[in-house]
């Protein structure tokens, strides 16, 4: 469809995913005050009507946007497994539209669960690439104890204190998102391409940057405002002084989420950056109970008194089938679950995430069980809302 | 004199020294409802019109009041170079005024300095007995950031944090102040005997109690409201949950001062005590610039702005010699300013850092040097007031 103006919201949003750079806040006013199909019409067009930019950058962007092809895009991520989600989606976390005019315009997910359920709980866990082994071990212990709590684990896939994170929730049987600064089809960096497509069968990854889509520091940078927006709160583990975690910390302080830092010695560099931001208003935390103490809403610490949200019959059937496998008071593991609703160890893992968001499900440990409220309600056959 | 009433405000301070332990606050209010002298009159016959003490512990106070030889104290101190020093005295550091009637009776003192003068602009640092080597380098490094600086370093005496605290001082060329839970002319712990004796020598050794007496668990816990009074800022540098110097950072809170907590690994349990600290009002400080920053008042950025406080003329004899020995725009060692006063290096530090406080000189790196204000008033030939 080279030349044509795509024609409905969806096809018009890859469009401009494809031609315009993630963050970039002048395109995402022309977007708010005209609609994408419009702003996709006036970039096919020469982009004379769009304003706010200069000669060169219009030029830049009409030369993509000739180049885009949104139908191809869609069938590239449909052949690699990725979908498209955008505002409006009934998986778009909405918590995104707090970036205002940076909104990303979608994101591409990769793996079985359900973003918008997941972002609910979740809290970002990120750091140093060139970490210490006293950063790595803590971005692992935090990451495992937060999962173990029944929150999502989101980082940036990146080596050192992200790969950490993200490993110790996998292996805590946990729910992590790797929100990449690349096309998800894609593992970067290199070396973690097990790790990725790990989380891809485990978890989410995530980004806005289409198929094929190379990361540049730019993008590096963009990507963080995600994390941040997307998690009720940012944990750094180490970094040092103007370091790309500490961008990702401020943009959460911005979008009023929590910023937690972990301390370290005083006389390493690779905590400097973190010190210098609980110098700051971050909270120093030092485990997983702290983190969720910050973060957890008032259900956190009082879970009697919070139901679910969603009513049960408005859960899909995969999340009914998982609920209802669950046996009514004591706990069960993930492959007992698994067994019980015929599905992957993976998929269950995805579908009691996403009930622990509802307030259906509690993690204990390595088990799970139905909460107090969701047993009365399976007792007296109502719905729990 | 036993059985005798002490019949002057020293004498009596002395008696009651020895017969009220540290903190009693059912005394302070007696000593500042009915003055010193009649308190101890009371206590000699009988004690039975003192309100708010159990007859037990009545008969404990009359009994050592009984036995209290106040101008044989006095003598024994002297003996040992040890005077004392009491409220209203010249030497008297007056924010020991916060305490209320938790304030001393007056504090034993030996050593060169006046304790007045270096409390003005003294910085506590304390921790753990058995701290790590961490802690210990911490400590040391602190220190002696704060003793170039000009800064006093008060602490414990004890082993661990504060032995090191001090050490980084004395290394530095600066000035320390032990504060301690017995009597100043007694070397507590034993192991710090030398020690003990060298900030006698270079610095000050400072207490509550009368001369011989032993320290107590509670004497060990009242000291550190001592330390926190003292100074402008209480630094934790590592410190176990329930450790003894979050008692000082505590009370330094109380009494409105600036408190700090250095970071360590969060793995680390002689850290944990000061993360708490730090999840609380406590600020996060790395280094000795940050301490400074925070309990340094506007001058400590802007030292144009301040002139000495007191004029010339009332600085006593041999801190003019000091004054005079210092060049007229140059820096000059501790060691050539003693030369040119004809006295004792450890004399020349204790009147420099007295005269730091007054604002007539600074210590940059090694050397002392008038500062812009004294500088003015040198060739101007008049008081820098």
């Amino acid at each position: 469809m080279t030349g044509d103006v795509p024609d409905d919201d969806l096809l018009a949003r890859v469009f401009l995913a494809r031609v315009i750079e993630p963050g970039d806040e002048v395109a995402g006013r022309w977007v708010r005050e005209w609609g994408v199909c419009e702003v996709a019409r006036r970039l096919r067009s020469g982009g004379v009507t769009l304003p706010g930019v200069g000669d060169k950058r219009r030029a830049g962007l009409v030369a993509r946007a000739g180049r885009a092809e949104p139908r191809a895009d869609l069938a590239v991520a449909r052949e690699a497994g990725v979908r498209f989600v955008s505002p409006g989606d009934g998986e778009w976390p909405g918590q995104l539209d707090d970036l205002g005019d940076a909104r990303p315009l979608g994101l591409w997910v990769r793996g079985p669960a359900s973003l918008r359920m997941w972002a609910l709980r979740s809290v970002a866990v990120v750091g140093a690439r060139a970490c210490t082994e006293y950063g790595a071990h803590m971005a692992a212990t935090l990451a495992a104890g937060l999962a173990e709590r029944g929150w999502v684990v989101v980082s940036g896939g990146a080596y050192g204190v992200d790969g950490a994170a993200h490993r110790g929730a996998l292996g805590a049987g946990g729910a992590t998102v790797a929100v990449l600064a690349c096309g998800v089809d894609r593992a970067y960096p290199k070396g973690h391409a097990q790790l990725i497509n790990r989380i891809a069968e485990q978890g989410l990854v995530v980004g806005e940057l289409p198929p094929g889509d190379h990361p540049t520091p730019s993008r590096f940078v963009l990507r963080n405002r995600v994390i941040a927006a997307l998690t009720r709160g940012t944990v750094v583990v180490e970094a040092a002084h103007r370091s790309g975690s500490l961008v990702t910390a401020r943009a959460a302080q911005r979008l009023g989420r929590h910023t937690m830092g972990v301390p370290g010695p005083a006389t390493s560099g690779l905590s400097a950056g973190v010190h210098e931001l609980l110098r700051g208003d971050a909270t120093l935390v030092t485990d997983a109970a702290e983190v969720v103490e910050l973060v957890g809403d008032m259900g956190e610490l009082a879970p009697d008194r919070r139901g679910p949200v969603l009513p049960r019959d408005l859960l899909d059937a995969p999340a009914r089938r998982v609920l209802a496998a669950l046996p009514g008071t004591r706990t069960a593991t993930a492959d007992e679950v698994a067994r019980g609703a015929q599905t992957t160890e993976d998929d269950a893992i995805a579908r009691l995430y996403e009930l622990r968001s509802l307030g259906y499900v509690e993690r204990h440990g390595d088990g799970w069980k139905l909460t107090r409220q969701a047993m009365i309600s399976v007792r007296s056959g109502r719905s729990p809302c």
